[in-house]
């Protein structure tokens, strides 16, 4: 903790917004003294709401997405296909997949990837309640929108490997060229990947 | 305001740290989702810190530096030489010249640079009560340690027009090469006038 600033109560929320992700004690610094300069209220609004937020926010008991009822609003719109269910590492992809208002089906929120080095196994996971939402709602598919990496596969196949003898179809992403890239900077596996699973001309009309 | 987090609730605490500078909305999303996965009490010592500093903190009746007390520690430590004040634009700076600790003298804080495109005058600064400080105090000298920007030279030389009867010794930072940079990187204004004010080599010696 840094105690230059003349004032224990600067150095105190100094030292609590530095404890942010992504934020040193300088930029912790700059922050509060941008809150010293605002109205009381401003300061007051601010605290209130993360406060009311981690106070009052539940997990939705079907997808663990977060919810302020005991179901979230995917789960509870009735406009949403339950038969599809997009498996996500966290709360982050919800919003990144829902961003895209390409899926119309509901989720599962894992709340983390396997990782035997962070030690996080498959029981860490909500990977369980998904084996039990697969028996007991019904489900047609499995979307795996996990993150491309050693993590993400893993978990991948795990779930694959649970959920094989459902007979449920199970996909993943595509993976490929990203629009807009260019093609000279995307890595030779994506690129290589990209050539295995080319799509018919075709298809890219319809889209 | 962005509003997909299928919460009100996570909705006003991103608002609420987007209008934190430097901080965008996937920023504040971030933070908002890392402030969701900490301990009820992280988030409450958070918001009590920033609440409590900005209700509780005041500023130094002498040299507007912030101050839990009428006086700030500076101007109430006996130690230092009051007799030199040096003039900075806001609370930052003294922190920066606090960690050389090159200065033994005391502070008078303007609060903002002059800035007529921002339609900053000299009258929205603390520059009467600084002119009041020298009429009324011992002082001596009178340090400018100014940003060396067009704002940072104008109210310098605001000061020093108003000062200029006193005959008080008026002095400013010394400009030139930052120590540690190479020389071919240096901007040609900086590098010529430290050719300009160079200084007697046996000077170097002694720091």
């Amino acid at each position: 903790m840094i105690q230059t600033y003349n004032s224990t109560l600067l150095d105190n929320a100094v030292a609590e917004l530095a404890k942010l992700p992504g934020i040193g004690s300088k930029t912790a610094l700059r922050l509060a003294l941008h809150l010293l300069r605002r109205d009381v209220e401003e300061v007051t609004s601010l605290a209130n709401a993360i406060t009311i937020m981690r106070n009052n926010i539940n997990y939705c008991k079907t997808c663990h997405n977060i919810s302020e009822h005991e179901e979230c609003k995917i789960c509870s719109d009735r406009r949403r296909d339950k038969s599809i269910v997009c498996v996500v590492e966290n709360i982050k992809d919800v919003i990144a997949i829902e961003s895209t208002g390409e899926h119309r089906g509901v989720y599962h929120v894992l709340g983390g990837l396997i990782s035997p080095l962070d030690a996080i196994g498959p029981s860490d996971l909500e990977i369980e309640s998904l084996v039990n939402r697969i028996a007991n709602e019904n489900i047609s598919e499995v979307i795996l929108a996990l993150s491309p990496t050693m993590e993400g596969d893993t978990t991948g196949f795990y779930i694959f490997r649970r959920l094989a003898d459902t007979g449920i179809k199970i996909s993943i992403l595509a993976r490929g060229v990203s629009v807009g890239n260019d093609l000279e900077y995307t890595d030779e596996l994506t690129l290589g990947r990209s050539i295995h699973n080319r799509i018919p001309f075709s298809d890219t009309i319809n889209c």
